[in-house]
């Protein structure tokens, strides 16, 4: 799979610094998984719009979900054209001139059309697979979804047809006017992590003594584990064949 | 200030759950001036295009910049509309039923139309402006910016014609067929902090013992201080006028 890479078209190519870029599964995926927030990217009458959704991957595809009135999901429902957009802020670098501050990130731009899932079981199996890809293991324990639960969600899936990914993971650059000026320079990463976990009283978690679900725990990069569970969801999917 | 709102319109209605929208100048700065990554929509020839990238704000005018070759600065040159929108992830909620998972968030969508900023003057005072927004008095310790780096950088900027801000704060929805289910349910808060600060060796920040630039200390919530950040250059701006 790490071998395989996603076509470089005029819309997918990293114009900026393409030293930064990558198209290969491996790089695209991994930052994907490493996500739960994605940007997705639409047009209604010429004007853009950008909304952020949880979302969820299997294979090339893409997937998010919402409930059926709303905006994003009509315009998209017919194919249209999309853009989704993940990243994630790894850290401030800050140099001894304004123009060589930049910041450490990674991120995607995965292009494709996206279409509605209509039929009730095909949009059960999808959202059963959103809850596995982050809480492996935990849809069967669930309360499972009744019809008008699901009539009630609209699932949209886009196929990638071509993704870049582009990542800065690296110091300050020095240049030799910079090098000696008396401001401090260097990186202040950031880092995403899972706070306090907290059980809610009247749902009965509590009262039960049920554990949080496998792979979070307070103080773990969300990141990390957030591509573990896809993993493991992976590991379980190929385990089922 | 916090009285102004934004007028509501087709494009900026919240459509789903409206209840968390709002349209007022402080819940709609208050999320932009809690981040630093925005995600910018923008439409070439029919196709959408987000793009991830540092912003600032100014008023009601919203700021980014980039290299002059760019695709998205070229594009939004002309002043073709644009959609910029910024989320935080707060925290995941997990439910005894798979419709019920939800998460916490706070996210902004803001419309305008984008120009670009040709003056030098006007960009290096833009750019003076993103450095002092992020780090308050920094700027004028910093080696100025010469004319080349001046013009290899591009500026754009938007002013906000409308704008909607979004917020899920909040336990699980306790509903009744899922009180008792034996599944955990509650809230696994995220959090976005600063690491260890990296100084660097070659630059000299280290030998001259320079200190971090406040208000970033390691351990502290990015969000909590890029907000603290922006209320002190403000408050720099109008003691300065």
């Amino acid at each position: 799979m790490s071998e395989a890479g996603f076509e470089i078209t005029e819309r997918s190519r990293v114009m900026r610094q393409p030293i930064r870029g990558a198209y290969d599964e491996a790089s695209v995926f991994a930052i994907l998984d490493a996500t739960l927030i994605a940007h997705v990217g639409y047009v209604i009458d010429g004007q853009p719009f950008v909304t952020p959704t949880a979302f969820w991957r299997d294979g090339r595809k893409l997937y998010w979900h919402g409930a059926v009135a709303a905006r994003m999901l009509n315009s998209l429902a017919d194919g249209a054209p999309a853009c989704v957009t993940v990243s994630l802020l790894d850290g401030l670098v800050l140099a001894p001139s304004g123009f060589k501050h930049s910041i450490n990130y990674r991120s995607v731009m995965a292009f494709g059309r996206a279409r509605l899932i209509s039929d009730p079981e095909a949009k059960r199996v999808a959202l059963d697979r959103f809850i596995e890809r982050l809480y492996p293991g935990r849809a069967a324990t669930l309360r499972p979804a009744t019809d008008l639960e699901l009539a009630k969600t609209a699932v949209i899936e886009m196929r990638i047809e071509e993704a870049a990914a582009k990542v800065r993971n690296d110091g300050v650059m020095a240049i030799p006017e910079d090098i000696g000026w008396p401001a401090w320079a260097g990186v202040l990463p950031i880092e995403t992590r899972i706070g306090r976990p907290t059980a809610d009283v009247r749902l009965g978690a509590v009262a039960m003594g049920l554990a949080t679900p496998a792979p979070y725990a307070e103080g773990d990069g969300l990141d990390a584990r957030l591509a573990e569970a896809m993993a493991l969801e992976i590991d379980r999917a190929i385990e089922s064949v």
